[in-house]
């Protein structure tokens, strides 16, 4: 791949996962047709991937109990990537059925996080993706990963890089290709994001790296911007901003879509993403969850919007 | 100065600009006690330099009218730096018998915004400099600059670099030796950033650079990444992220002072000013000005803040 003057990527992916991440912890229950319409105007605007969903307990997760339903309507409205958490072999056949592009198997870096999420261990975790793969493997469909707090754990606090790559190279072994670095609740920084990226590529040199930012203390474009200079060309966001923290009702969830967007429009790196496209649908993700939300650019507008002379009553000094 | 590995500096400056740029534009009228308690809390926290105020027409910006009593007052408890905007000669002489360290001279780098800022061409604020520097030179108190829209206009859209530089030029043939680049309405990028700095540094050698950047647009943070890596050691921000933006009202105003520290702490560069400090601070800012405030560390906590497991509902996966 060509690179930038800067060594920056000159094309990357930004992969929505608002509906999924984002709505995962919402109290109201987001309505199906909300969602769909989320991801087909988001495609339109040039988005080619999405965490569509999460084939979990809908008992556990009652936002996620519209599933399937969500993949089969969102198929029909466009050809672009979409993809699911799938937790267990039952939830990767209930997958296999809804006709999704990919099956995206989570385990925790940290195991008292992975005990709080899915209640077992990180080997048991990582050995019951043995099923999901075989179910995959049958369907004819990929398995990609992803690390929760492979960046910090809320419990426990630093994560080793050692357990990261412990991780990903156990996914490696069972064909996975692509794994998520998740910054589960806003621990990830550029010192930490360079040592991550680092310690992965040298021990799986062909292993495709996402992102997947929270900006629960602010940083997490920055974090972001240190994956560009790494060379990392994937990363996921939700639009709007939408989602929050478990741990920290009042602070941010994911980075912003539109937010990433004009980031990388601004450092001449490609996505392919319609900024105001993005800045239009804004408000619709605001309306399915009923509050306000963390984005910026969607508030602001684009950076060369012009304003009228006396469309303010004082100019900022 | 000794660099880090990777070409940060050492050692940066935070300027708190909160009791000035972060409350000029509050609707409601911020108490001096509230102004004064702030500034002193923060001295203890080991901010070493303030923008304490403005020394503007109390009719134009009523928030101001107290200036002097507040740097009386803020002078009485700390002995850190003390700045305030001085318009012209006779609010240089009030800020000279107000005993303060530094006036600020400003002017908008674009003309539009210069005229509806103070009513005035660049040019005639430029030459009103001249009386501004010669009550100071008397009084024995420096002169700093200020150049708003440094790095775009809200009504013209782009601001060229050179336009910049000349006004640099022009106030370091004033004897003015620290300027300040103003992001008045969050239109700063890395690349303008750099293209910025770059272009100053060719000019003007020996000029102590400052960065104040607003979070306008999400990437706040990332711009003041991008300072760090030209080499600036000077940046401007406020506490909570006092302020806004007139030109968006939904929008946020300066980055966080908190938000900056954190992630000068997490970088390894030094600012002397404790973290944990800033975030017991915080809420005082945000019962100061009677509403929620943007920065998040302060709501999150900081990076290894340990949760027990019982403190969530349930994790995010």
């Amino acid at each position: 791949m060509r690179s930038l003057p800067d060594g920056l990527p000159e094309r990357v992916t930004v992969v929505e996962v608002g509906p999924r991440d984002g709505l995962q912890n919402e109290a109201r229950p987001v309505a199906t047709d909300d969602k769909v319409e989320l991801i087909a105007r988001l495609a339109q605007a040039g988005v080619r991937s999405f965490e569509a969903t999460a084939f979990v307990s809908p008992k556990a997760v009652p936002q996620m109990a519209d599933a399937a339903e969500v993949v089969a309507r969102a198929r029909a409205r466009t050809d672009a990537e979409l993809t699911a958490l799938v937790p267990n072999p039952k939830g990767a056949e209930r997958t296999a059925e809804a006709g999704i592009d990919g099956m995206v198997v989570f385990v925790s870096a940290s195991e008292s996080h992975n005990a709080k999420n899915v209640n077992r261990s990180v080997a048991d975790s990582l050995a019951g993706f043995e099923g999901v793969a075989a179910v995959a493997r049958d369907a004819g469909i990929p398995v990609h990963g992803a690390i929760a707090t492979a960046f910090g754990c809320p419990f426990e606090g630093e994560v080793p890089a050692a357990q990261v790559v412990r991780i990903a190279e156990a996914m490696w072994g069972l064909g996975i290709r692509r794994i998520t670095l998740g910054d589960t609740t806003g621990m990830a920084t550029p010192p930490l994001v360079e040592q991550r990226c680092q310690a992965l590529r040298a021990a799986l040199p062909d292993l495709e790296i996402a992102l997947h930012f929270h900006n629960t203390r602010g940083i997490g474009l920055v974090n972001a911007m240190t994956g560009l200079r790494q060379g990392v060309t994937r990363y996921e966001s939700s639009i709007g901003g939408l989602g929050g923290c478990p741990f920290a009702p009042e602070a941010t969830g994911n980075i912003a879509t539109e937010d990433l967007v004009y980031l990388l429009d601004e450092l001449g790196v490609a996505s392919g993403v319609d900024l105001q496209a993005l800045i239009d649908t804004a408000p619709l993700a605001q309306r399915a969850v009923g509050h306000g939300l963390a984005a910026q650019v969607s508030k602001a507008g684009p950076r060369l919007k012009r304003f009228a002379m006396d469309s303010v009553r004082t100019a900022a000094q």
